[in-house]
């Protein structure tokens, strides 16, 4: 019998360990709860109406349908025996493993504060994205319709907390919908009245960068209409705004539109993980590997990607990116097939290929070689263009999302600016006009 | 004050109106619950994961942005007061109007039998559209985990009740990716296996054809492994299956997925406007229009598409298709320019420019001049392609949809079969092994 390989989750590190076990002697199974891999750099894009799902979707069956040693299962694991060396799945039965990779990466963090997710969401499903983007599109909506100018205020401001990378993203993206995208769309409201909060726990934006990207990256922020709010710290979200404590006092700040990008912990599996085989995790749920990725004492599970923490040579954790993701799964799937041949394994090694992060159009700010050589503005965004259009899984998507960044750049159009799902009981009746000033309205 | 011209319903009707009328001395008002325009001809290729919903949906401001006399509402009308002249809308003041039209459109019909929606959702938003998507794919992906062959079966058994054109393309496409998309996706089952089954009432398919253009629909279906039962009647539905009634007696047909093609009402508006102004509706509540699309009686009220019924010069209803609603449209914005010049209007005259239907790669029927024209196969798929591409609203998602269905006809993949939505709530507990059944599993 070949020897039995189950991956947990079809990210970037399980992807990336499956189709590096092509060909190998193996018997590979891929669990997701999702039929799809989802391309995470761009999910902000499908957020802010420029993408449309399916353009960061791909059905993990058709990337994997030619790979004969390979099978995937759509099934959400429950537990784990490490000792039979199974997992449960919650609508099959369970499943035997010679070697696991535990790949569940992130979910959204709220310190603590669970209730916050319903009134800010995160961004890290397509239907989190999907209702974003509901979110912000039906603010300006609602800003059309409303008469009273406090509340419209309200519905014109948008607060994104956290600046780091997607933050940024998020914000300097609804900065073009407001100053471009919906110029001239609306005949009551004047989108540009928008105001668009970036808030941050620490002194400068992107501060995993450089500071001198940092500074370039505000600047850019400032002439799409973001105002970068430093070092101010979120202590309460509810339906109607925020409140942000910083050195000036406590403040509330009205905002109908709260989005969260301040910070992501493991995905649950991980905890049952550490239940089950005394492995230990950090405050954020992620496990703490050995040198070779692998739970201490346990060469036959390996946790990669952001469901790990992983200590670098410089003593510090590996950045929760996808590069990290994709070497460790490739490394996971090299060390099988050495074990499989009895030769000896390496220590994995992250290899830095340096860092991009975008602001808006013609900007970004990338910086290489531990910082040693960096720059920003029109090559930096280029070049972001160009790595993020190469790492998509297929040639389809890279032609369409390749047109539609076409379109929306000549056009400054955004095709998907779709309001789909449930507006009815999403949004809607909470914030309609209530019944009786309706019956007010009608009755006058 | 200009003339007030409100048009209710953003679809084909409305959207064509509002189009026609740039430049007219009028206050235009769209008002529609979504804010996109929806091309409900290519539907089905959403539902069957072959495009993105933002390859068929417009943002209606996108649309109308540039049309300095229009104004788009995101609102529901709940009803009218024809003698003050104003619409009231769920969230917004009422509006008022000096010629109101109404596009509203149609819903799913399930004759009497509104419990039947739950289990076999019809075809009509972009929501249930995806939701299709979610239940035909993950009846594959059930299938797949499914150890008992009885239940494996029903799982991999669809039913399609109605087989005019949108139940004949539903039914092609689903043949299509049971015999080629999915072929080489699966380890434990083989899609090709899998029972299309297409019910209909009448005694063959695509009635509204010339006969020997269904017989060539029907053996295109038969190459995709779909099977047509006619004459037979459905007699219930529920989570397991149909079942039915037909000169052979009574059956039931275990199946997890059905869909629903056999029959649109009036969408719900009509009812109210036919309280408030005495305007007679038929059985699928669509109102009983006079020569010039108005209530009778009411010149400044239109109802055109399908949410009115129109008696053409052979004494019979107008088809509820597209070109009709188009043709009103149009016809409403040009009668609407006469009578503010004073001039006379001509009754409306429908143009019946021919049908096609589409019933999977390289396979259509079409028929001309009323039937005195008509061919099937290859070139009738082409003319079809070329007729919906042409219709598409944007330059851009002509070409985005264009490059997908040149990939899907080159590898038949379907890049957008992504099953989203709340996987958890809509199939998966109920449909899942039950808890005891999990616990016996594990427990052995």
């Amino acid at each position: 019998m070949a020897h039995r390989v189950v991956i947990i989750g079809g990210g970037f590190g399980g992807l990336y360990a499956a189709r590096a076990l092509r060909g190998a002697d193996v018997e590979l199974t891929l669990v997701d709860r999702r039929n799809f891999h989802l391309f995470q750099p761009l999910l902000y894009q499908v957020a802010t109406g420029e993408l449309s799902p399916a353009d960061v979707a791909f059905p993990l069956r058709a990337v994997l349908s030619s790979q004969r040693n390979a099978r995937v299962l759509l099934s959400e694991v429950t537990d784990i025996d490490p000792v039979s060396r199974e997992i449960f799945l919650d609508d099959a039965p369970p499943l035997g493993y010679d070697t696991l990779i535990v790949a569940t990466g992130a979910k959204n963090h709220y310190f603590g504060n669970d209730q916050w997710a319903e009134y800010a969401p995160g961004l890290k499903s397509l239907e989190e994205a999907t209702r974003i983007r509901h979110r912000i599109l039906y603010a300006f909506e609602a800003a059309e319709k409303e008469p009273d100018a406090d509340k419209r205020r309200a519905w014109l401001t948008f607060v994104v907390v956290g600046a780091g990378p997607t933050g940024v993203e998020l914000a300097g993206a609804l900065g073009e919908i407001a100053n471009d995208t919906l110029r001239c769309d609306f005949r009551s409201i004047n989108p540009e009245e928008s105001r668009i909060l970036l808030l941050d726990g620490s002194d400068r934006v992107l501060s995993p960068f450089l500071p001198t990207l940092s500074n370039s990256a505000e600047k850019s922020l400032i002439k799409l209409g973001v105002r970068a709010m430093l070092n101010v710290k979120v202590t309460g979200v509810d339906r109607y705004g925020v409140r942000v404590n910083s050195a000036a006092g406590e403040a509330r700040i009205e905002a109908r539109t709260v989005l969260w990008a301040a910070g992501v912990s493991a995905a649950d599996f991980t905890r049952t993980l550490s239940n089950r085989t005394g492995a230990e995790i950090d405050r954020g749920g992620r496990v703490k590997v050995d040198a070779f990725c692998n739970v201490p004492g346990r060469p036959e599970i390996f946790v990669i990607g952001d469901a790990c923490v992983f200590i670098g040579p410089d003593g510090k954790p590996l950045p929760g990116v996808a590069p990290t993701a994709m070497q460790q799964g490739a490394y996971a799937a090299k060390a099988i097939r050495k074990r499989l041949k009895g030769e000896a394994i390496e220590p994995f090694r992250y290899l830095d290929k340096g860092s991009l992060a975008v602001i808006g159009r013609a900007s970004a700010v990338a910086q290489f070689f531990e910082g040693k050589f960096h720059f920003s503005g029109l090559f930096a965004w280029l070049l972001w263009l160009f790595v993020h259009l190469m790492y998509l899984v297929t040639f389809q998507n890279r032609l369409i999302v390749f047109i539609r960044w076409g379109f929306n750049y000549t056009t400054m159009n955004r095709g998907a600016r779709l309001i789909t799902g449930a507006i009815d009981k999403d949004v809607k009746p909470e914030d309609a006009i209530s019944t009786e000033e309706h019956a007010e309205v009608r009755s006058t």
